[in-house]
């Protein structure tokens, strides 16, 4: 089987099948990872382009890793804001870019939707890396991978995941992959947090955390964006942190074989407790090294190249 | 034939026949972008380095992909302004990196000469990315590339270039290639933006976009510099995009199969509308596609690998 | 012989018998940089992550271009300042950088340590590419190299550093190399840039610059980091050049062949003049080959390929 699709611009266009296809595709090329040579030839000669007009150096690091190991080579753009606001057009922009003739183009972007309106336009593959509130699909798939190699499904799965769900593309992702998959998800979080829609996800909402990770096969801490709490900050993160900061006495509410995550970077002290992120049943550093095979499998699927 | 140069550093100094053969080689070389796997082994193990004392994400960017096309290795060197007048002098810094032992230095620098003053001094091939107001010689290339394309010749064309021509490396660089091709140019724009030593060059200069741009074959638009327009933003824009911007109507008073270049990136409804930076007469993609072609060859030129 | 070790972070811990193996690694690999095709197979495959906390494009792209003359991939991670304090701790993210596999960590950092801490907690290689005020072990390896080139070798051999020694990891790393090697190592520099401990480390300290280059083989000049001078930048700065700045009258009191070295970037008529430091005792540009040929040793050496 293989994934027709151009581009993967989120959760919502994928159907389990496919969702299937990119997870045991990733299992796959994990260990290429671990060999002494870790890299196969599959995409030479393939462009891959990161753009990114937000800075994260780890998602960017994460896909380039992965287009290494695949033997593509890189090029990065890294847009400021400020020089984003005074230039081109986003259409312009990814035009020109079109017109070097890539195979990829991998565009984390602060506006919903923007990967998807260059999608529409450009005749290479796009990978949404992140767009504003709305989708992060290649961070679902990672958890999905991790939470699979855990528990050996996804089905049947109680999942809560606890935080600033509102804001949260993370969340809004994962919701969408777990659900299509079978998994049952509970959320939490400060109610100025929990957007109204949530039910029409099939979604649970509960008022605490102790609720949330009742009887929780898996237990996802969503990051505090810190700048987002503005002038409250100190007494409003004090009291987010009594309330739905993780900490080792709510494991015990949980399943005997409970895992926790979480999307990176931590906020140690704030969302999750140094004991539990550190802990025997957080498998944080797994997503990680999940996120380069899934984005290797993403890859190798939209560019239609042999398993190496 | 071959181009028995180390450096390129400005169209002044290439003969008609060395631009011919830059050009063949270019076109010969387009194929290669359009392979499913493309790149060629022609210079592996040569080391380019770009260093960019302007930020230009664009032409830094169609410098590395034709390095990787052709399978050298490439080095990116960002250097702020404020950090250059802080730090070592461009001679130390330029001999610091020749003692790296790179193939090719791609510098664009603020200072008309730059790229001449380290030719000099430097045993490596050195090409001007763009120097000051000076000469930007890659891009002149593939303008010529992208004309030659439409109009299978370059003798005898006429060719209108429009806007700030004073502080434009883009115009001086291609009034040089095109005359020295055979083209007719004919350059107008607001009176503080025509340098008075035009004529010298064999150019033709009007005083109106109509009077530019009749009978054209050709007509190149430049990139108005919002920062150099300073206090009085607003109303000059308003005004120059009354005057000099490209509007369909002028289209009717070209040749039936006139063509649209610019050099990017586009300031939509100030010197070109969207209608025509958009509509069937433009070649501005063509060009950004051409600008990687021409810049593989140039580099294969200079360091005088074999075709691959 | 085999370098035994998965980190190099100093030279404190290096027996003279592992430098010596360095210095002939680098000597024999050298080479490489001169063919037409500069590249070898070796660490094909590998994966190079450059984690820069100090804005350092030399040094960075030194390793850069060592890893690539070596075949391994290379990723670049530069971390400001600013948002390394709001971000995840070093040991996060070093703990993140592991989960992705690479092979060898390159880490600068302004906290003294920070590379040790590091290598405790990863998997992967670490080299130190600068910790503070610590150690800097590249450059004086590279150093090292430098000067056994010139001189056939390093025991016996009379070497003044000059400068600001108490803040200077290039002369903490080049004081321990030096010493262990076998040369007699004399420093100078202004009372308040010399540390009390000295002495103990079986240095020399003279007062003045005449006394420090009477009969030297090698002198080796600090820069001076203009940006801790504060606000008596100008009248010390003269005052520095006065006393310590290393002008062609010097040179008489050193041996016939003495060599000048300097780390660079050099500020020129600061604390080294024109006329030395372009002069033909002046090996600093042979310093910045030998940088390329010593980390791809490095390299080598500490993931154990073959030799191409």
């Amino acid at each position: 089987m293989e994934l027709r699709r151009k581009d993967l611009l989120g959760i919502a266009d994928l159907s389990p099948e496919e969702i299937t296809l990119i997870l045991d595709t990733a299992a796959s090329l994990k260990e290429i990872s671990t060999r002494p040579i870790k890299k196969v030839p599959t995409l030479r000669g393939k462009t891959v382009v990161t753009l990114f007009y937000e800075p994260s150096t780890r998602t960017r690091m994460s896909f380039e890793i992965a287009a290494k190991r695949l033997s593509a080579d890189t090029v990065n753009l890294t847009v400021s804001a400020s020089s984003a606001v005074k230039g081109e057009t986003l259409a312009d922009t990814a035009a020109n870019l079109q017109a070097m003739q890539p195979d990829l183009l991998i565009i984390r972007h602060q506006a919903a939707g923007a990967p998807h309106f260059l999608a529409r336009r450009l005749a290479c593959g796009v990978i949404n890396a992140g767009d504003g509130m709305h989708e992060h699909p290649t961070q679902a798939l990672l958890d999905l991978l991790t939470i699979r190699e855990a528990k050996g499904r996804l089905h049947g799965l109680k999942v809560a995941i606890v935080g600033d769900i509102a804001h949260s593309r993370v969340a809004r992702s994962n919701i969408q992959a777990l659900t299509k998959m079978g998994s049952q998800v509970t959320v939490t979080g400060p109610a100025t947090m929990l957007p109204p829609y949530l039910e029409t996800l099939g979604v649970r909402v509960v008022r605490t955390l102790e609720e949330a990770v009742a009887g929780a096969d898996v237990i996802m801490m969503l990051r505090i964006q810190m700048e987002r709490m503005g002038q409250m900050y100190f007494s409003t993160l004090r009291e987010y942190s009594a309330h739905f900061g993780l900490a080792p006495r709510h494991l015990a509410l949980a399943q005997k074989d409970v895992i926790i995550m979480h999307p990176g970077p931590i906020n140690r002290g704030v969302e999750i407790s140094p004991e539990v992120a550190d802990g025997p049943y957080s498998v944080i550093l797994d997503q990680v090294t999940n996120g380069v095979a899934v984005r290797m499998a993403v890859m190798l699927l939209l560019l239609g190249g042999e398993r190496g």
